[in-house]
């Protein structure tokens, strides 16, 4: 596919909205077409099912939540970033399979095996290009998500489970390193962006000029 | 498991829901406990998930619809169906795994193996002990949901289709008979109950008095 898929991975608050919306303005200004999106979510359909796992009206069992987020994101990727990526667009997504592996093995109750299926089921062949894991001490990440609003049923589970989150993420990161980039999200904002946008030149570089509308 | 699960099947407008509220009753009156569920459903988030499938916000990707029927099975199976299961219900179920396997191979697009990987994931090793096929001519059926109202998104779909399905759930019978057996819809409704009560018989007498409550 012409296109290139980034996406921003980490636990709560770590800024990635903030960091996508720099980001996809600093490679718009270099004349490239952007496409911002998020998961769960990115089409209507996702993001009913997106209010529906974040406040869902009884408690999931742990292979329906996966079984939710994995049909959010077979929408997403027929029917957005699939035709986003032909048509040559960067798209920039904020969550996508690393959230499912490491929020379903930080819950625990779904095994690797069951994760990895449900991600070929969605996804078919496509990875992302490029991986930005935020990474902070949880503890800010959480006053920060707290400032935010009420919590949903994600920022309210425990301490020892944001931990486990957290190391879940590091070690997609040390599995995949050619895929994958971990950022100290606890430095200044324009800091922050500055790292991406030094890490995702080589991606772009192997952007064709016929690759981009 | 102690208990019973008996799955009623078919096309739109057959006469489940009138024949699964008569068999309940019958089976109540022999003294046992009996749980009337459907699917998708049976739990307040997977009627959620009805709502969205059935009137999503937006067309959702084949692959993405069978994975929010899953979804809706997996809580349904979780915290409904074994639970009651191991307490010696007879568990009598409007659709269930057959109605995923028809409708998605008579709408195409989904390969069997994939929807068989998602029988597994929401399942596990749980099947029907017995399956009621309800088959009609596609016709009445689809005149018989109208009376009902407004068509849903799979109501609304032309008569081809209507007829791949209905013979996508004769195919199963075929290949599954010890399972599934097929009862002629068109009959009187009390006549459908006796057929059906008749075919029940073998698989309630393996009900042990312990496994009922």
């Amino acid at each position: 596919m012409p296109g290139l898929l980034i996406t921003f991975e980490g636990g709560e608050g770590a800024g990635k909205t903030t960091q996508i919306a720099r980001i996809g303005d600093a490679l718009e200004s270099q004349g490239l077409s952007v496409l911002r999106t998020r998961e769960p979510g990115g089409t209507p359909s996702a993001e009913a099912l997106r209010t529906l796992v974040k406040s869902p009206p009884s408690a999931l069992s742990p292979m329906a939540e996966a079984l939710v987020f994995a049909a959010a994101r077979a929408d997403h990727v027929a029917n957005v970033i699939k035709p986003a990526l032909d048509k040559g667009f960067v798209v920039l997504c904020d969550r996508f399979i690393d959230s499912t592996r490491a929020y379903q093995s930080a819950g625990g109750g779904l095994a690797m095996d069951d994760i990895l299926t449900l991600e070929h089921l969605s996804c078919g062949d496509l990875k992302p290009d490029l991986t930005i894991i935020f990474d902070q001490p949880i503890e800010d990440g959480l006053a920060r998500a707290h400032q935010r609003g009420p919590q949903d049923s994600f920022e309210a589970r425990d301490l020892a489970y944001h931990q486990r989150l957290r190391q879940a993420f590091l070690d997609i990161a040390a599995q995949e390193p050619d895929r994958c980039q971990v950022i100290d999200a606890s430095l200044e904002v324009a800091a922050v962006s500055e790292h991406i946008l030094a890490g995702l030149r080589p991606a772009l570089q192997t952007l064709t000029p016929e690759g981009q509308a």
